[in-house]
């Protein structure tokens, strides 16, 4: 398969699936760099009992690490939600190059659904944004274990 | 001495002198419940080559493992300089009641300086914030620390 957005974001797909398998919110993340996956994660926030565990930031520490840097120029991130304000506030500080998302997030998206923290002033960093990619599988993923976590609270 | 907002102010300048003893943007944070202090943290982002590794993104981390819950409820933050925009949104998810900064940063402060996260809308959680406690004290630090950086590399 060609490695397009569609490819990496099968990965951070699947990565999202193991965070349902666990009964986390199903969000998944990998990093890209010269188009090999250096890093993934998933949502463990429940878990690890940690409001910083998104599956971006669990990726974004992962990279680091393993590129012994705090900065992430050259990469991409892939996340099969748009990223909430914690998040993108993290990514600004990566100077990551660019940011693919699969479907919004009306309520808490902080790349444009919500509001959009790249467009506040001061920013001298401005990370290429592309949303949508398998919005359809992505965002299916999360209404289903919501519906299926209020049914079971209904029973 | 009275357990005011100075004192725990305070407390939180002693740690942003731990990051300063270790050459670290000199910035410190405390998490206090109950009138007790129940996590502390200093910025270690280059010694942790972690974006992440700011003075309340640890303060957060640590309060929440001692807790076991990822919610702060009752808990106040104390941090020497106004949060950016990941910790402010790390705040959000937290759904602390109360922010104690010390100095502006009229560069990066998301609770109003560059901008005001928290006016954004569909917020259903406001923390109470209150900026300017040992101002000065919490600003000069900072401010000495880039001046002798710069002093150094002209030489």
């Amino acid at each position: 398969m060609k490695k397009n957005d569609e490819y990496y974001m099968l990965l951070a797909l699947k990565e999202a699936m193991k965070a349902q398998a666990i009964d986390e919110v199903p969000i998944g993340a990998i990093i890209v760099k010269n188009d090999k996956v250096i890093s993934r994660g998933h949502n463990q926030r429940e878990k690890r009992n940690d409001p910083t565990a998104h599956a971006e930031i669990i990726a974004i520490r992962k990279a680091c690490k393993k590129l012994g840097v705090w900065r992430l120029d050259g990469c991409q991130l892939y996340v099969t939600i748009e990223p909430c304000s914690m998040c993108a506030g993290t990514l600004l500080w990566t100077r990551i190059d660019r940011i693919v998302f699969g479907a919004k997030d009306p309520k808490g998206g902080a790349l444009g659904s919500s509001y959009h923290l790249f467009e506040q002033k001061n920013l001298n960093h401005h990370p290429v944004i592309c949303g949508g990619v398998l919005e359809n599988e992505c965002g299916q993923l999360v209404s289903a274990f919501f519906q299926n976590k209020r049914l079971l609270q209904s029973k």
